[in-house]
This record gives C-alpha cells, sequence and structure tokens, in this order.
C-alpha cells in the first residue's frame, strides 16, 4: 500500500486522500497479502516468498508473521528490521520533498509544484542507493548515459518524476519502521528465531543501506538459513539489475534454494 | 579561506561579501599557507604536514604543490582527488541550505532565517559522516547523549548552528573539487608520483565518504609512501576523536612518521 499501484494517496477519495493517507506498515502489506492469496486464490503454502529492499522488509515480515506457511524464504537486500541509520537517511529523503513550498503539507495540485522537492529527493537517492565505486568507475555510461548529470537527470529523475510525492513520503515511512520484532515485544532474536522457512538472506556486496555484516548479524539468528552475498558494483540500486552478473547470481542461488527440501 | 575564521563570505565588506564571495580552492589555501610560513616565519621546509579530511586535502595539496618543501606527509580521512560520489554528496548538502527560501540567495539577515535549511544540512552530514555502526550501536550514547534526536540536536546541530551559512557553502564548493591533478592535467598517477615526502596514508577504516580503497588506491601511486589504517567506529567524524583509542593511534603513526629519516 502507498506504492502508487495499490491504494495509495494519490489515488485515494475523501478525507484520507493526499496529505492525509495514513501511515502503512510492512505489516499491513503482509497481512493484507495474505488475506488476497487466502481468499481469492485458496493459497495456503508459499514455496518460496523473496523479494528486493522493502520487498525484503515483506518477505521477513511474512515468515515471522506467518511461519506456517511459508516454506522458503529469500529476502534480497533488506533487513527485517530497519537499523537508525536507514532511518535517518529516511528523514532526510522525505525532508528533501516536505520542505519544498511547493508541498503544502501533501495538498499540492501537480508534481510539477514539488519539482525542486522531487530533484533534491532523487539525488539523495542517488548518493547512497548506488555504490561509491558505481560513481569512481563511471558506471553510469554502461547505461547510456554521457555524464554524471545525464544520468541524475535522466535516470534518477527520470524514475521519481513519475511518481507521486505523498505516495513516495508514505513509502519512506514505512521503509524506516520495518521491524519483525514488533511481534516480539522489541526481540529481534525471538522472532528470527521463530523463522520455520529455509531461508538464503542475500544482502549485496556494495549495499550501502544494508551492509552485509548487518544482513549477516540477522541471518545467524535465523535456525535453517544461509548468508548468499550477491556482488554488484550497483549497490542498493544494483536491484535494478545493472549488470548481466546480477540476475545471474540472484537465479543461481533462488534455484537452490528451490532444489532444496523444506 | 572560507572557514569562519580566516578570510570568509560572513567577514568580508564589500561587493564580494556574502553571496558575492568567489569560490575558493584548496589550492587557493595552500598557496597562501606557505606565503605566510616563509614571509612571516621564515620557514622553508616543513619536517610534517598533516591534517584531516579538508586538511588532508590540503596535506596533498602541500606534497605536490611544494615537493621540495615537504619532508613527510600524513593525509588523514581524506583523498589527493575526490570522488564523484563526495561531490554529489557535496550537492546535496549545499541544496539543503540554498533550497531555504530564507537563504534569499545569501543575503539573509541572520543564520536564524536560514534555521531549517541548515539542521536539514546537519542531518545530511550525520547521515554519512559517522558510519552505520556507530548508530547501530548507539554509540551516541558514551557522548552523553539519551536518544538519537538528542544526539542529533545537541551534537550535530549545535555542530553546525554558529556557523554561517555561506561559510559552510564555500567550504563543501572547495571540498568538491579538491584535486592535485589539476598540476598535472588530470594525470593523477603524476602528481602523486611527483611527491618526495615520505608520505602515511591514513584512511579511517569505516569512512563512509573517503572508504580505505579508495585511499589504498592513491597511496600506491605514492612513491615512498605507507598505508595506515586508523580504525575507528566513528567513521570520518571519527576525527572528532571519539574514542581514546582513534588519537592513540593517530599519534602512534605519526610518531613512527616523525621517527623516520626523510
Amino acid at each position: 500500500m502507498g506504492n502508487g499501484l495499490s491504494t495509495s494517496p494519490h489515488n485515494t477519495e475523501g478525507p484520507f486522500s493526499r496529505g492525509r493517507f495514513p501511515h502503512v506498515r510492512i505489516g499491513d502489506d503482509v497481512r493484507a497479502q495474505e488475506q488476497l492469496l487466502r481468499e481469492q486464490f485458496g493459497i495456503e503454502e508459499l514455496q518460496l516468498v523473496t523479494g528486493g529492499s522493502m520487498g525484503a522488509q515483506q518477505t521477513y515480515e511474512w515468515a515471522v508473521r506467518f511461519p506456517e506457511k511459508v516454506r522458503r524464504a529469500a529476502p534480497i537486500a533488506g533487513t527485517a528490521k530497519n537499523t537508525p541509520h536507514d532511518f535517518l537517511y529516511g528523514d532526510i529523503l522525505m525532508e528533501a520533498i516536505t520542505s519544498d513550498p511547493g508541498f503544502q503539507n501533501g495538498f499540492y495540485d501537480s508534481n510539477e509544484e514539488v519539482r525542486e522537492g522531487l530533484a533534491r529527493h532523487a539525488k539523495i537517492w542517488a548518493v547512497m542507493g548506488f555504490s561509491t565505486e558505481f560513481f569512481k568507475r563511471e558506471h553510469w555510461r554502461t547505461l547510456g548515459f554521457t555524464s554524471l548529470e545525464d544520468f541524475q537527470i535522466g535516470f534518477m529523475e527520470a524514475y521519481f518524476d513519475p511518481m507521486d510525492p505523498n505516495d513516495l513520503l508514505c513509502m519512506a515511512w514505512k521503509w524506516q519502521r520495518g521491524d519483525v520484532s514488533r511481534h516480539t515485544e522489541g526481540d529481534l532474536a525471538a522472532a528470527l528465531g521463530s523463522i520455520r522457512a529455509k531461508t538464503f538472506v542475500m544482502p549485496i556486496n556494495e549495499d550501502m543501506f544494508f551492509p552485509v555484516r548487518d544482513c549477516k548479524a540477522e541471518q545467524e539468528m535465523i535456525p535453517n538459513s544461509e548468508l548468499r552475498v550477491v556482488e554488484s558494483i550497483g549497490g542498493h540500486l544494483g536491484l535494478f539489475n545493472l549488470e548481466p552478473s546480477y540476475i545471474e547470481q540472484v537465479d543461481q542461488h533462488l534455484g537452490e534454494l528451490l532444489d532444496s527440501p523444506a
């Protein structure tokens, strides 16, 4: 919810529209997903739950909230409990938008009015979304861009421009507070220890949001789990499949996971 | 120059004051420092040039610009040529200030008018100035703060609040463009290869601006040099000496450097 495709601030009518859309959590997403699968499709068991970034947060939420339903789990480039660093980062992303006078507490008429805030938001994403090495090696050239500015505008701004600012804020707030230990009174080891799924924890080696050591610390709390590090110079946004080797590695790991008894 | 103590936007009278202060480079600083030492103190040779962050940039500039004068050099937590990542980071720092309507192109009456932009600027500094681990382990507690917000306001905002916004912008612009290869038509290997000083390159292991690998790549281009990694959970702002072990390590390395023939 809030992602611009499902129920979101920009497509909600009435008093909860736009700047008054309620806060939504990862747990709300997963509860709704489970209901959809069960009621609409009659699916009671999942062979594999996987996703990247906030999809990884949802994967962890699935495995902890519905341990009897999830046979295998593969959170990619994300954590079960968001870190304080990433919480702060979420703040600066959100403030880039809300500080634009055109934002008007969420009651702008169009993205045009928040253009400057959105441009700042896109640049903040670039600074940590990609690795330092991605920029140093000018890896954006392989994507067809001719300068850093060309990449920043043609890729980052172009990616976020069609997105509604309130939707972006809804997702950032949700990211900040992802935490499966909400089910266990703050005890992360208890939450992760309750997972029954065979789990591959798959951080990206150059990820500046979700360093391997953070993901490894969580993986070690999951009974039937392995750490599978994916290599990508892209860093977190290696999730965009910036190199052919990225998706090959993901396929390889997920294939092995699906072939394992669970 | 521009640091708020020496000639800076806020203390300059006339047409070049405040929002019209000229851009200043690391090379301008070092040229003036050399003149001061020579003309006022008669110093023609330096046993050791050292400094952290932009002080490291100045150290490299000294060693390349005046190779015959610098016998030993120890750049700490900084690079000889600024990276594209850090250039982008400089942009988002600067935009946090300039996007505040109270900034008025640099012709505000007091910091009060730019309070919101300064607060955003301070938070962006926190996000990469410290390591992810610094926040995860709540290392700010050892500095006497009781919550992350308490630290953010009581330390980061308090640190930057007395600084003039135009001065901060002057320094950020200078940081972005630090590059000793300006002396060698962009050939960094030629610039670093011309250094005669015995050099200890001293990155901080958790630094998110100046990763060890970036510093190591530069160190390998310096003829008479060693890589000496300093460990600090603080990351770049470990430069504030957040742990007793930080200054002990720096003292140890500088002591060895001063004891080496050069």
